[in-house]
């Protein structure tokens, strides 16, 4: 292998590979990224046995081949050095790494070791890599954290006719988008994808501007671009039927400024550290949303903020995280939020978005 | 206890005496911060046993008073209050906290239980607090971090006419600046002050722009303004006599560039870790100086970068972290590095400051 690339592509791809990295690895060669040259590109693969990534970028090749070495410390070496060209050589299973001022080598070990990354090509959907990061963005930190029950701490993922769907729930609460698709699936389709690789995913599209291919296979799903190609497994399993825990009629409504809302349900949550987050939430028809929190250790908080008010009053009781993560995560300003008593879910919608909701199950206060 | 005061006043009170809450306390109340009623404006104080705190602000004062209240958990709050104005009201022991849409309560402790934040008013000598900032962080890092020999665990300060001396030293490396004063101290002072107490100090120290007042006794030092005390214990002991280990001639001088300088020595310290970040430094009287390091498991490095030099060559093994830590702390972008022979000391020094001096010993390569 003979290659020189720009510092900074080199450096984009170990970012993004990075996310495969396996950090707590028992594996030595998982800890390892692997270099290729390939079709006058240099691929930079990492894989985890989860998830796997290859990344390509443009360079000059001069000799074909292929070395895997330590991921982070490459890394390191690679953002260390300051010139703006490196030129990658292979000589033997060392690596030499040189720059207009740095003669540096790395020890490597043979691809032989590196697991195989499945490919898959029969791409079955299209979409922008903006909209599949601003989806998942908002469906992502609902699923389960642990793995009791697998497909809790999956995504699902619903293509029928020109709807794509993706939700998640944790049986707290329950996040669901609905996208059009600019043309038709030939057939339908329904998986689940581990959240945990979705999560890496959505940070590595932030670094792509490309449309994003889905294909999927009996136990892998593939997201790829022209520079791109993200591996992860599928979970097998049903999803549960959540359709029907979505309210159709709600009795009150609130359109509230969402950094305000934040805000407010911040403060409560400090008074709520001993009564697993539990906050009240009061909406008045007059027009305020109030927020308040008692513990009989530390003290007692109440705040409001103002609100437009439809309907009824409303009196129910949350578990604050549940509702901050949502906040942070939807962008627009303004969020609608919607109950139908204290024992039925609540609902946030971002103002404009009526393709996006989030249901939350209330606690007995 | 009735008090009105800013938000932002309250908060910087808090990030200020903060710096003394114990985190993982033992003693309940130490992480407790106590507010008090004083002559018109409100104290808010802080103590860990080895350091206290008193910081003071305005406000009005309805009613004199004084409680303690946790510390983290009344910072949190006053940090999530939107509102500018903060009216805090005492009720007993509970600390009622308004402001326009906040009505909140936290249970505080009685004050009897805070321990006496000791004062002392005899200054014997005045130093801006810009200058003490300075000076701080420039010697700080090189003092011991464990206790084994106490005395290396702090700061050594003596000033004697009209000259002020700090200097630290883990027995590696040795930090000394020399500050001249406006005016002669009336008798030597001698003493030495826990490192970890003037790390917490100089991060104070950037939110104050008085000049500084230090009170000395037997076993207590106070840095003072109009609206600080902070005070600390001292270490007891003999500081070593240093002097004789600054070197007075040197054979071999360079002048570098301090960012890149740092940039080629993290590059080799990346290949140095199995050598207790043992780097080599070769000082080319050419023009050059050439940072190396070799890891017999994961590989090499070479990198130079262009140097003014004077005298001979020269070729020395350092500890890199001791390099970095001073190179991350001078603020100059030129430094200069001295060294005579590879079994004697280096020494840097920003270019414009002859009166900072940094001593490293070498390692054997």
């Amino acid at each position: 292998m003979k290659v020189s690339v720009l510092k900074e592509n080199l450096a984009k791809a170990l970012s993004i590979t990075g996310r495969a990295i396996s950090t707590r690895g028992s594996l030595e060669i998982l800890s390892n990224v692997m270099l290729t040259t390939e079709a006058g590109r240099l691929k930079v693969s990492a894989t985890n046995l989860e998830v796997g990534i290859n990344y390509w970028i443009g360079g000059k090749i001069e000799e074909e081949g292929a070395i895997t070495v330590p991921a982070r410390l490459f890394n390191e070496v690679v953002n260390s050095i300051s010139s703006s060209k490196i030129n990658l050589e292979l000589e033997e299973l060392n690596l030499h790494i040189d720059s207009d001022k740095d003669k540096l080598l790395i020890k490597g070990i043979s691809i032989d070791e590196f697991p195989l990354i499945p490919r898959l090509d029969k791409s079955v959907l299209v979409i922008s890599s903006k909209i599949l990061r601003e989806t998942l963005s908002l469906i992502n930190f609902a699923a389960a954290q642990d793995e009791s029950r697998p497909v809790l701490s999956g995504v699902y993922l619903l293509a029928e006719g020109n709807k794509l769907t993706f939700a998640s729930t944790d049986s707290y609460r329950l996040a669901e988008k609905n996208i059009k698709l600019p043309e038709k699936v030939k057939e339908k389709i329904e998986v689940i994808i581990p959240a945990r690789a979705l999560i890496e995913l959505t940070h590595v599209l932030s670094d792509i501007n490309e449309d994003i291919n889905i294909c999927i296979n009996d136990n892998q799903i593939l997201f790829a671009s022209n520079e791109l190609e993200f591996t992860s497994r599928l979970i097998e399993g049903q999803f549960p039927n959540y359709k029907q825990i979505i309210p159709e009629t709600n009795e009150t409504k609130a359109i509230v400024n969402k950094q305000e809302f934040i805000n407010i349900i911040k403060i409560a949550s400090l008074f709520a550290k001993e009564s697993a987050n539990s906050i009240n939430l009061n909406i008045k028809s007059k027009g305020r949303i109030e927020v308040s929190a008692t513990s009989s250790q530390i003290g007692e908080s109440s705040s409001f903020i103002e609100a437009v008010v439809e309907g009824k009053d409303g009196n129910i009781s949350f578990n604050s995280k549940y509702l901050i993560d949502v906040l942070n995560n939807i962008k627009d300003q303004k969020v609608v939020f919607e109950m139908g008593g204290k024992l039925n879910p609540g609902v946030i919608r971002p103002d404009t978005d009526k393709n996006y909701t989030y249901i939350i199950m209330p606690l007995r206060s």
